[in-house]
């Protein structure tokens, strides 16, 4: 076995802490990676806190990973040792399945295996990125790319697909209306994906003192969500609206400003929507889900920033300062993304 | 002003009786329909009711009118005397605005004018076909076809658009499996349009009574959703589910039987969807609703059931028991639509 460290969460009560665990063998498909970034990312915290569904303990968090090969096994063909690698949210599924083939591994039928807070085919608990090493399968490894920055590239592996896959399978682009809802890790990425496009971006956000940022983005308006004459000015006018929030939020003032035939798209998760039917049939509107991107389309997106120069905003701590990080980030108080630097672990 | 005679609420809380009232003269781009039969939808008691929003009283319901024509007005030229005609939910709109050029007049972006419990453009309010007679704009009236029974076209005009053009919207048809959920007035007819498009239809209902009548109407397949082994038979099985339940119900449950990419179609108005963001994210799912249809898109309808020979299961009833028949369609105890005798009147 492989001796890791790492920082992890005993149980739902307890403050992540210094943890020293193990990790497989590099197997003959599996590719080591020595972790040298991992972005927080929100849905950590809600693991950790039990928020979604009963956790796997001890949990050593973090999806959005990026290092360096250290070791591949006899099998593997598409990573070297010394290469950069990804790894999002994922670390395995069936393979085999419609959606598996498809490329869309994340709606894999039998469930994939999560990067963390899963169990392994073997049944073994996953742990994330909150460590100094991984080992997972050739096949959920990513190749990052050496011309951006790598601390800044470790969000693209959740928040940056995570809002490339919807505007992308909804062919958001030129000619259209997109507002993105919520200015936090996700908005931020929503927003420059949404720009690089070709669509035409207002941000909506109830604070009003994100405007600036939110133009520096690139986003072409803002509309702040109190102010009921901005509202009144944007109503029944988005193509698009993609919905990054997590906290509870009025689902039919916003389906309002879709145009007619218009998409809400939801990839945060906040407790449930409540959507009274004529804000759908008034207007031939619907509200959608989306959930991450499989891994093809992963490699995709990664490939479409090295191209276009896109990678997070981030803000870099020490792995010891996680619990101030959650602390900010529940009170939105981060541009955009923290990302550890695991070197400090 | 053209005598007319009627059954309306003269309030919220007093039952339809008899009334006599006035319609408009024939105006040069009208046309007066002596109406023969006006099907019984259920949203006629719900707006008498006040369920959705305060009405217009006395008010006089029915928006699935056919009848004879007696008068047009000097420029109309798309409808003679004598022909057959008939009037669905609206009766006009701005005609200018982008939707209404697109033949979306029940998505007019200056709201159209219902054809009861509405207010036309001089202000007056709209009185329905529970009633002998009505004039019309003749951009707002329906060739009706004399190959089908007349009296079994009336529900084509709300019941029959309402599932007809989501079910084209999203192009269902061959390679489809296509649940249709609740069997009353919208229905039964998402069934007929279903099979008749090619789709694999299913119907799903609390009710195990009524397989027999699902597969008389050409259904496929029955589910009851009371009983977990049929449920977990279909889970994850189809690609549209057509809504057309107007109660309460589990939102979540339902999103668990479509496929990855699948859509459920909201065509009934219960009080408010509650959704889990899960529901949505866990396979790329959408939640869309459909009011009624454009004008174009109604007499393409028409005439596609002139050719195919569908029209609604009705039951006839005279004028004096609206009230039983209220009662009756409140439990679901109606195959599947009532349709009124004008000649009863």
């Amino acid at each position: 076995m492989i001796q890791a460290k790492g920082y992890a969460a005993q149980d739902a009560e307890t403050d992540l802490a210094p943890w020293d665990f193990e990790r497989r063998e590099v197997g003959p498909h599996d590719v080591q990676i020595e972790i040298q970034y991992c972005g927080v990312c929100h849905s950590d915290l809600h693991q950790i806190k039990n928020d979604w569904f009963p956790g796997i303990f001890p949990m050593v968090p973090g999806h959005e990973i990026v290092g360096r090969i250290v070791k591949v096994g006899d099998h593997v063909k598409k990573f070297k040792v010394d290469e950069l690698a990804g790894v999002g949210c994922m670390v395995d599924s069936c393979q085999v399945c419609e959606n598996c083939k498809d490329g869309l591994e994340q709606y894999c039928l039998e469930g994939n295996v999560q990067t963390y807070n899963g169990r392994g085919k073997d049944g073994v608990p996953t742990y994330g990125g909150y460590s100094n090493t991984i080992v997972v399968r050739e096949e959920f490894v990513l190749h990052i790319s050496d011309k951006l920055s790598l601390a800044a590239t470790a969000p693209l592996l959740c928040a940056g697909i995570t809002t490339y896959s919807p505007l992308r399978h909804w062919k958001v682009g030129k000619g259209h209306k997109l507002a993105v809802l919520g200015l936090g890790g996700l908005g931020h990425m929503g927003v420059k994906f949404g720009v690089a496009f070709g669509a035409e971006v207002t941000v909506l956000s109830t604070s009003a003192s994100k405007a600036e940022a939110a133009k520096a983005l690139g986003a072409h308006h803002f509309v702040v969500t109190s102010d009921p004459a901005q509202l009144k000015a944007v109503k029944g006018s988005f193509d698009f609206i993609l919905d990054t929030v997590s906290a509870e939020h009025d689902m039919n003032m916003y389906l309002s400003l879709l145009r007619t035939n218009g998409t809400h798209i939801c990839v945060g998760v906040p407790p449930a929507y409540s959507i009274h039917p004529f804000s759908l049939l008034g207007g031939r509107k619907s509200v959608a889900g989306s959930g991450i991107g499989g891994i093809p389309e992963t490699q995709e997106m990664l490939d479409f920033c090295a191209e276009h120069n896109i990678v997070s905003d981030i803000e870099m701590i020490d792995i010891k300062d996680i619990q101030t990080a959650y602390d900010r980030m529940v009170k939105g108080d981060v541009r955009y993304r923290f990302v550890i630097d695991i070197a400090t672990l």
